[in-house]
């Protein structure tokens, strides 16, 4: 079969680039290295790829390999910009589409060039305009969660006033919160951002109630934009849930500029195994930054999940790596913490981290408002 | 700290299951039964669950616990429909949301009452929908991909033409054809629409092209009308980059009414370790089914891909598994398949497949049209 004759527009000569960690002995790595060039953009065999633009430009390419210190291989490959073309969902097709179904290929990080970068706006807030927004210059912000599901719209106001009555600045609904029989996302929403207002009325301070719009297609910009016009005070959303793109939708309309709480639920398979899927650094850190989110919660080392201390640098690094005028955003580490670990997270965070503690404030009997206080107290040391 | 009091609406009592592979030793893996109970819904500590309906019904619970014949367990988990709500994003993000994170829990199967079943739609065509729409009543359908990306829309509609005249059923984009500088996504679509409608009125078939329409958030819906419009037979999307409910939508949609395959990119990473992740029956048969789409296409065994047959066959039952009145739909099997596997494949599905070909029909200097022939031929023997 002969290919019709191909007429090429200009290609710009702008490429991004993907390092990928391959396994297997050299000779098995390059030829990943290889088939990653082909499987993700011309999806023929090599002797098929027709000369000129396609094999010059459309093909993917080798820049870089070479042996990691701790193991296997890294491959640095490039794209030309116009095969991602515009927006985030066939960037991801790009990187890591088909090959996502081979074992072997990890996806460690994305360089992409300013051309590219320029066409996403990125965090509407980012760390700055968050601690801005809050009244907070400089000390660890905290956050925690409505739970658990299956109390009332009232009974989550009543936990939403307590917690900002004792300081807490992002208070947000748990992401199992949807639009149950047991709390409809109107009624909890009006009466959850009524009760934080209430208690900032009260202490002077700028805390917000931060609602799950994680929902279908059809649903969320409706969530959202009530949330928005009944003083919801920034937006989460799970892209695993909704697809990474409708976070980014939801940061870059200009009808609803809320800040935006990434939550991980559904992507956690993708960092399990170092020999597949993502790093946590590109899974949790790059990728939501890229979608505007201006905060990015995963589960801390030590907690009730089992990511270690490194793989929670690595996501740090990803929320304030050089990209472009990509505002850095916040690393909001949780999942099982309580106040003991307070110290130890401070230590590893620095002070340009949200403090998660969800269930670890409530212990039957106690005083949430003075928990709360004592948290404060923690990170105000 | 007291939770307010809960004044429950009443809760139907029907309950959905979700069977959960579970890893380690049976005391660890009842360990892990129990904590996907109380992560999936309450996200509090056991000893923080409030009495009454949050314990009694919104709390997972284990409905049945066995070892498997192969090593480690499996856990029957069942969830009141009311924590799911309507519609698929909740239903997922109570299946697996934060228990993606965790290593050793692998979904395996999804068991909704009919009460849930009602209110989805499903596929619209599904298997005899597809053959009646297409005219081929018995034998296995051929599909094929437009390919390589990099080509102009003029080559993509000359190669779209052969594939029909050839008698290819259903004529693809492939996945990474998005709406490149290349070949735009309408010149494209109504160039290849146009071919393959001139080859219909030649051969007296029924053809259809495919275009992908995956995409952003805010441009599935022009495109999908816009191909509605311009002769498209039909809708690909990869559910993984757009978020499952984009599907469902893009399905419901009684505008656009044509038929969905859904492709697996960015899926991958869900099935490849057993300890993890999805069973390939749900992430390719049962979830794509449930969110509307009429095929599902994976990799086969024997490919370029590593998929085994067992797990190929764990496809197709999930295309057709009873799910109450949803339809069965195509497990369409590819992925670096060509002629000489065609006989392995029909032994391995039968009839009741889509065969999907691509890169496999071309070589360069053989006569294309030819080649397609040749596949048809194998089929009708």
């Amino acid at each position: 079969m002969t290919h019709a004759a191909v007429s090429p527009p200009p290609v710009s000569g702008h490429r991004f680039s993907v390092l990928y960690r391959l396994a297997g002995d050299e000779a098995a790595a390059r030829r990943r290295a290889q088939d990653i060039c082909l499987e993700q953009t011309v999806e023929i065999p090599e002797t098929l790829v027709p000369e000129g633009l396609i094999r010059d430009h459309v093909l993917g390419r080798v820049e870089a390999f070479e042996a990691r210190p701790n193991g296997g291989y890294s491959a640095r490959v490039s794209y030309a910009v116009e095969v991602a073309g515009a927006g985030l969902t066939q960037l991801l097709n790009v990187v890591f589409g088909n090959i996502s179904i081979k074992t072997g290929i990890r996806v460690e990080r994305l360089d992409l060039p300013d051309v590219m970068l320029r066409a996403l706006r990125g965090p509407r807030f980012g760390r700055q305009g968050l601690r801005e927004l809050l009244g907070v210059p400089t000390r660890p912000l905290l956050c925690t969660a409505l739970k658990p599901l299956g109390l009332s719209p009232e009974s989550l106001a009543g936990l939403a006033y307590r917690f900002a009555l004792g300081g807490i600045d992002i208070i947000k609904d748990d992401h199992g919160l949807a639009d149950q029989s047991f709390a409809r996302f109107r009624e909890r929403v009006e009466r959850c951002a009524e009760a934080v207002a209430r208690a900032n009325r009260e202490t002077g301070s700028r805390s917000i109630y931060v609602p799950n719009v994680t929902a279908g297609m059809d649903a969320i910009d409706a969530r959202a934009r009530f949330a928005r016009a009944h003083g919801a005070g920034g937006f989460l959303i799970a892209p695993g849930l909704t697809g990474l793109d409708a976070m980014r939708w939801l940061a870059d309309d200009d009808g609803l500029a809320l800040p935006i709480l990434a939550h991980p639920a559904f992507q956690g398979t993708y960092v399990l195994h170092p020999s597949c899927g993502m790093s946590h650094e590109l899974l949790f850190g790059q990728l939501p930054r890229l979608a505007g989110a201006d905060a990015t919660i995963y589960p801390n080392f030590g907690g009730r999940f089992g990511f270690t201390r490194d793989e929670c640098l690595g996501i740090v690094r990803g929320t304030d790596t050089a990209m472009g005028s990509l505002r850095p955003i916040f690393p909001t580490p949780g999942g099982g913490m309580s106040l003991d670990r307070v110290p130890e997270m401070l230590e590893a965070y620095g002070r340009d981290v949200i403090l998660l503690i969800g269930g670890g404030l409530m212990s039957p009997g106690s005083d949430l408002v003075a928990t709360c206080r004592r948290f404060r107290a923690l990170i105000e040391r």
